[in-house]
């Protein structure tokens, strides 16, 4: 029930849903979803294309899933109209960073229904761009140093550094002062990270890779690895690290599944989970996520800016697609409607 | 140095060792180790071999190594020298259970020198042949208890079900009223477990196995699995298991790498890790793994026996391993210095 209608709101809008035969993204008019209770309605102005997206395409495996399922986990945009509750109230009119949570209703649309408490609101320095990033690849970088201070690890190795992810882990090292291995997969990458100012960068393809991680990451006492790569880079990081270290798991760009080595496991404890964003703002709680929010909002605000690559409308997603997959690491691809 | 040395002790001994080329368990003479401070010296009586012997075995790789090694985990024995320090003095002629930690020093001799806090003292209605494997098999799945009741998990999956950990963990699970999910490769297995009055005895040639064990470990909360195998069951019990569970890997009796699940690790939070008992007990503490020896030594003594299956004097370790290899859920193979 919305508890507040601006009057120009239309009844169709235009959003991204798969194809039904091979997933293949098209944009089609569907009713504008109506906020429940707690929920806001977000005019959309931006939103990126993530790896966790892609995942979260992957797994739509139903046929019948795809006539509904839109996609898109995080944008930004204004709220436009709201369901009952305090802080769907409070948002009415603000431009916020959002994410979703309904599969029904995703950021790739003109319009999104969310939980309130799922916005946040930006300030006027921060624009649409950068806002509509504000949420999955920041909170992410943050969740790891946190992960990393938890368990007293004095040093974190990351992969597929030269991603959105990777250039935030870049910059929150430096600024936490916590040592940070770059693993990236070829030269041109290692030279970007390089330039960032980064000591510890090295290149996977190369064939000293996995003794100059032994030894880094023993030097440095580096016993946590974030891995976003999975494949035979798993077990090859598995085999590199010191005794007792954990592997978290938390992409997928090999297309691979991980390989793992069993004496590393037995012999030499070490240990592999998994790591995703909405399993561990969950598990912290609405405040700490909150906390998390203002935390990245003043860092985007003032020190750090994601590289936009590319712009497509919604007409154009599966193109917006292809050219985020063309490379991965370019720069952010970014959808925003007409 | 010898705080007290029988006078019947001699200057060479015959031991187990590897072969220089293809690691041929072969038996040669060599001199009778001598106890430093905190250590005895045991005259075997019996040892056995275990999965975990093999894989010390495959872990020695340097030629050198060769020379030197002397494989044996555990065994029973009689305290016959000793170092300096009050429990190795205590412990002088009495019948131990005993476990080695020198590489140099293994159960797989006639004599062994190990520090005087991995012995325990056996009772008379323990025979040598139960006391050899008082420790490793035993401890193992005393562990696995622990382990379950430290985490909250209700009930619990171990694989490799009719080896002699798992027959432990049948007696165990029952004395404990902890249910547990067994796993087997085979029919005769099952039959070997269902015949032990296990309620939940899964086979894992069957084509319903997956679907079998995802509706029993949901029913039961089974949120914890020891697996022993490797290779593909450790993906397809990953895959069968609910959000959130853990998988234990201590053994690799397949010969493969554990394969694992990408989504599984990172949408539902599953996660893998090692187990090995020598680290166990460290991590746990010398006062724990005494009362734990406490407790065993008590089951053996009255209502758990391991079935030996076959007796091979030292000149004929590697038959003994050839029989073992044949059929390792048979019974334990025992080496008997003559």
């Amino acid at each position: 029930m919305y508890d507040y209608i601006k009057p120009d709101l239309p009844e169709v809008m235009l959003a991204v849903l798969l194809g039904e035969i091979d997933g293949e993204l098209t944009a089609r008019h569907i009713p504008v979803p109506r906020p429940g209770p707690g929920d806001v309605l977000v005019k959309m102005a931006a939103s990126p294309i993530n790896p966790s997206d892609m995942a979260r395409i992957r797994n739509v495996t139903d046929p019948s899933e795809r006539l509904w399922f839109v996609p898109g986990i995080e944008g930004s945009g204004t709220v436009v109209a709201h369901g009952s509750g305090l802080l769907s109230k409070l948002w009415q009119d603000r431009r916020v960073a959002c994410t979703s949570i309904h599969n029904t209703s995703g950021t790739w649309a003109e319009y999104l229904v969310t939980p309130a408490t799922r916005c946040i609101p930006i300030p006027d320095s921060v624009t649409d761009e950068q806002g509509a990033m504000l949420v999955v690849n920041p909170m992410t970088a943050l969740a790891f140093f946190e992960i990393a201070e938890k368990g007293g690890h004095k040093a974190i190795i990351n992969t597929a550094a030269a991603s959105a992810v990777g250039r935030m882990v870049s910059f929150l090292g430096k600024k936490y002062k916590v040592p940070v291995i770059h693993v990236v997969r070829n030269e041109k990458q290692k030279n970007s990270l390089d330039d960032l100012g980064n000591d510890f960068v090295l290149d996977s393809s190369r064939d000293e890779f996995s003794d100059n991680l032994k030894t880094l990451s023993h030097r440095l006492r580096a016993t946590l690895v974030f891995d976003a790569v999975g494949g035979s880079l798993t077990r090859r990081l598995m085999l590199a690290i010191p005794e007792g270290s954990s592997i978290i798991i938390y992409g997928n760009l090999s297309g691979e599944q991980p390989e793992i080595d069993h004496r590393s496991l037995v012999s030499d404890n070490k240990k592999v989970r998994g790591f995703f964003l909405g399993n561990y703002l969950k598990q912290t709680g609405t405040l700490h996520s909150i906390r998390n929010l203002l935390k990245v909002r003043k860092l985007l605000g003032s020190e750090l800016t994601i590289t936009v690559r590319d712009r497509f409308p919604l007409e154009k997603a599966q193109q917006a697609m292809d050219t985020y997959l063309g490379n991965m690491t370019a720069g952010k691809v970014l959808l925003i409607p007409s």
